[in-house]
C-alpha cells in the first residue's frame, strides 16, 4: 500500500514536514510495511520556503537584504536539492513582522529587499524562481523590488526618487535599460491568491493598507501613487497593470512584477503542487492524507488541503484530512474532494498547551485513523 | 449492516441516549439504510437510572424521601418498560449534592432515603432491583437504609439510636424481625466498583470520609463506629461484613446491604450490560460504537466503553469509541477491545462553550468516522 502524506504546516506549531512525519509515525503503528511518501506542502504563504526546501531535499541560503525601513538584515531564500529552483517568500525581506508596530508606515516601506532576494537567486544560477508575496509591509507597487533589479525611477528633475509608496506620485521617467538581463532566462512563478486590482476601493491601498499602518488619508495618498505608477508604466513601457487581477496583491507587488519578463501570477497551492511533483506521487497511491492547522469554509479558497484533494480526485484517490482544529462551517470541504476530516485536539487546555501537544496528538489521531481504516466491515 | 450504538453519557453535557442519537444522526449521513440499535449505557454511577429508563422504554417515578440531613425532598427511581425492574441511584436520595457544602458532616448524614426508594420499588411490585451506590453523602454503614426497611438498632437503654455515622458506636441490639419480607422475593443487584473493606486505612471513612466533609478526628470516630457496627452485626446476626471486598463502598453502604437477603454486589457496568441485554444486541451486529465523556487509563477499571468492548469482543465485533476528550494515557484501551478512538473537540474554547457544542461535534465526528469506514482501500 502506498500512502502519500501531503499536509500544510500547522502554523505556530509544526512545519509541514513535521506534520507529515507525525502522521507517518502514527500510521506506521498500524501499517508498518506501507510505502510512505511525504510531500510537505504549502499554499504560497508563510512556511512555503520551508516546505519546498523539505520537499526537494533543498537548503536555506542566508542573504543580506534591505528591510522595509531601509536597514540591513539577514533574510533567506530556499534552493532545491537539484539547485535548479529558488524559493522566495517576500516576507523574508519585506515582511510586516520586520517593522515594529509603531513604525509601520507604507508611505516609507520598500520592497527593495525582495528584489535583492531575486537577484541572489539569479546569482545562484537557478532556472526557476518561485515567489510567494504574502505578509508584506509595503505598498510601493513593487517599485523597490524593481529598483533592486535595475529599473530606474526618476522624478522630473532627473533624480532617482527613492523608496516607499509615498514617492510613487513623483515618477516621471521609468527605465528598464539596466534591468537584470538574467530575468529573461528564468521561469518566474508568483504565488498570488487574491484577485484585487491595483487601485480603487478593492485595490491594494484600500484593502491591505490599513493592516500595514495606513491611516485613511495615507490610503488615499497611496492609492493615488499607485494609479500614477500604473499610468506611467502603461505610457512609457506599454504594459497595462492597473486592472490586472492580482495586481493589488502585496501592496501592488502583483502589479510591479508584471514589468518583469516571464513573471506569471499563479495560485499559490498550484505552484507548490507543481514544484513538488505531487501528481506524480499521487498517481499510483492508495491513499492521500493531507492536513492544515485550521480547516474551515475558507479552506476551499486556495488553501493546501483542497489543492491536494483536487489532484487526488483527478486520480480517484481517497483523501483524509487531519487538522489542528475545525470550524463549524468546514463541511463544505466534502464537496471539494476531502472524504473525511479529523481534528486532533484531545482535551481542552490553553492555546500554548495545545500547540505543545500538537505532535503527540497528531501521532495519536493518525494512528486511530489507521486503526479505523484497518477495520473491515460487511458493507 | 447492523450498528449497535452503546455509549455512556457525556457528564454535564448529554445523556447516554442523547449521545447515541447524535452518533446515529452523524452515521446516517453516510449509511442511511443501516440498522441502528441504540443502547444507552452507564457504569452504575450518575446517569445510570436515566440510561436504563431510556434503554428499556421505562419511566421515572418520583418519591418523597428523607434527604441526608433529615429533611424531606423529592427523589426518584426508574422502572423498566415491562414494570419488572426498578432502577435506583443512592445519590437520588442520599447524594452528596443534596447537602450544602457548609453542612456536610458524615457524623449526621443518613442513608434512610435510599431505604425509602427500595421500599417504593417493593411497593411497585418489581421482581428485580438494581441499585447504584455512588456519590453518597453518608458514612453510616447503610444503617439508615436498613432502618427504613424495618431493621431496628437500639442503644443499651433500649432506645432507637437515630441516624448518622456518629451514633453507630451506640448500637447495642440489632433486630431484623421487622425487615420488609418482600426483600426475600426480589433479585437485588448492587453496582459496586470499589473493593474497599469497611474499616481501616483503606476503609470507607479513611478513603471517602474526607470528601464528604469529615475532619481527621471525624474519620477516626466514623471508622470506630463502623467497626463497632460490623462487630455487632457479626455477633448478633452471624453475618461477617468487615472484610468483605466492597463493604466500604458508599460510606459502608456496601457492608450494610449484605444484611439484606439476596443483595449481591456486582460490577456496575456488568449490571447495566445484563439489564440492557447488550450481548443479544451485539451478537449479530457488524459494528459496535461506544463512548464516554472522557477516556483515559482509568477507563479500563470498570467504565462503560471497556465493558461494552469486552462484550463485543466475545463476538469478535469491531469497536469504535467516540469520546468527549482523551487523556494522554488512554492508549491502554486498545488492549481491552477498543479498536479506535476519536475525541470530538473541534476547536479550543471554554469548557461551557465546548459542552454546549457537544452534540454538534458528536454528530460531525460520527459522520467522519462513517466516512472513513466507507472508504475502501487496497489492503
Amino acid at each position: 500500500m502506498k500512502i502519500v502524506i501531503a499536509p500544510d504546516s500547522f502554523k505556530e506549531s509544526l512545519t509541514a514536514l513535521e506534520v507529515a512525519n507525525a502522521i507517518e509515525t502514527g500510521f506506521k503503528q498500524i501499517y508498518p510495511d506501507a510505502e510512505y511518501v511525504k510531500v510537505p506542502m504549502a499554499d504560497g504563504g508563510e512556511g512555503s520556503v520551508q516546505s519546498l526546501v523539505d520537499a526537494t531535499d533543498g537548503e536555506f541560503v542566508k542573504v543580506q537584504v534591505t528591510a522595509p525601513l531601509g536597514n540591513q538584515i539577514t533574510g533567506f531564500l530556499g534552493i532545491s536539492g537539484d539547485q535548479q529552483t529558488a524559493f522566495i517568500e517576500m516576507a523574508a525581506a519585506s515582511g510586516l513582522h520586520l517593522v515594529p508596530l509603531e513604525q509601520r508606515n507604507p508611505l516609507k516601506t520598500t520592497s527593495y529587499g525582495t528584489g535583492e532576494l531575486i537577484k541572489k537567486a539569479l546569482d545562484l544560477g537557478v532556472k526557476k524562481i518561485l515567489l510567494g508575496i504574502g505578509g508584506s509591509a509595503t505598498n510601493d507597487g513593487g517599485m523597490g523590488m524593481l529598483q533592486a533589479l535595475g529599473v530606474s525611477f526618476k522624478d522630473c528633475n532627473g533624480q532617482e526618487i527613492g523608496w516607499g509608496g509615498g514617492v510613487l506620485s513623483q515618477i516621471d521617467r521609468i527605465s528598464t535599460e539596466n534591468l537584470d538581463p538574467r530575468l529573461t532566462e528564468v521561469v518566474f512563478e508568483v504565488a498570488c491568491d487574491v484577485n484585487n486590482p491595483l487601485c480603487g476601493t478593492t485595490g491594494a491601498s484600500a484593502v491591505f493598507g490599513p493592516q500595514k499602518g495606513a491611516t485613511p488619508a495615507m490610503v488615499e495618498e497611496l492609492d493615488n501613487g499607485l494609479a500614477h505608477f500604473a499610468r506611467q508604466v502603461e505610457q512609457q513601457l506599454g504594459i497595462r497593470i492597473a486592472d490586472k487581477p492580482g495586481a493589488g496583491a502585496a501592496g501592488g507587488m502583483g502589479g510591479g512584477l508584471l514589468l518583469l519578463p516571464n513573471a506569471q501570477l499563479k495560485a499559490g497551492v498550484q505552484i507548490i503542487i507543481d514544484a513538488t511533483k505531487l501528481a506524480e506521487h499521487i498517481e499510483d497511491a492508495d491513499l492521500v492524507i493531507t492536513g492544515e492547522g485550521r480547516m474551515d469554509a475558507q479552506s476551499i479558497a486556495g488553501k493546501t488541503p483542497i489543492g491536494v484533494a483536487r489532484v487526488a480526485k483527478r486520480f480517484n484517490k481517497p483523501v483524509i484530512a487531519i487538522v489542528g482544529c475545525l470550524r463549524e462551517d468546514y463541511q463544505v470541504v466534502y464537496q471539494h474532494g476531502i472524504d473525511a476530516v479529523f481534528p486532533i485536539i484531545h482535551n481542552l487546555g490553553s492555546l500554548s498547551e495545545t500547540l505543545a501537544k500538537g505532535k503527540d496528538n497528531l501521532i495519536s489521531s493518525a494512528e486511530n485513523v489507521a486503526r479505523l481504516l484497518k477495520l473491515t466491515l460487511r458493507a
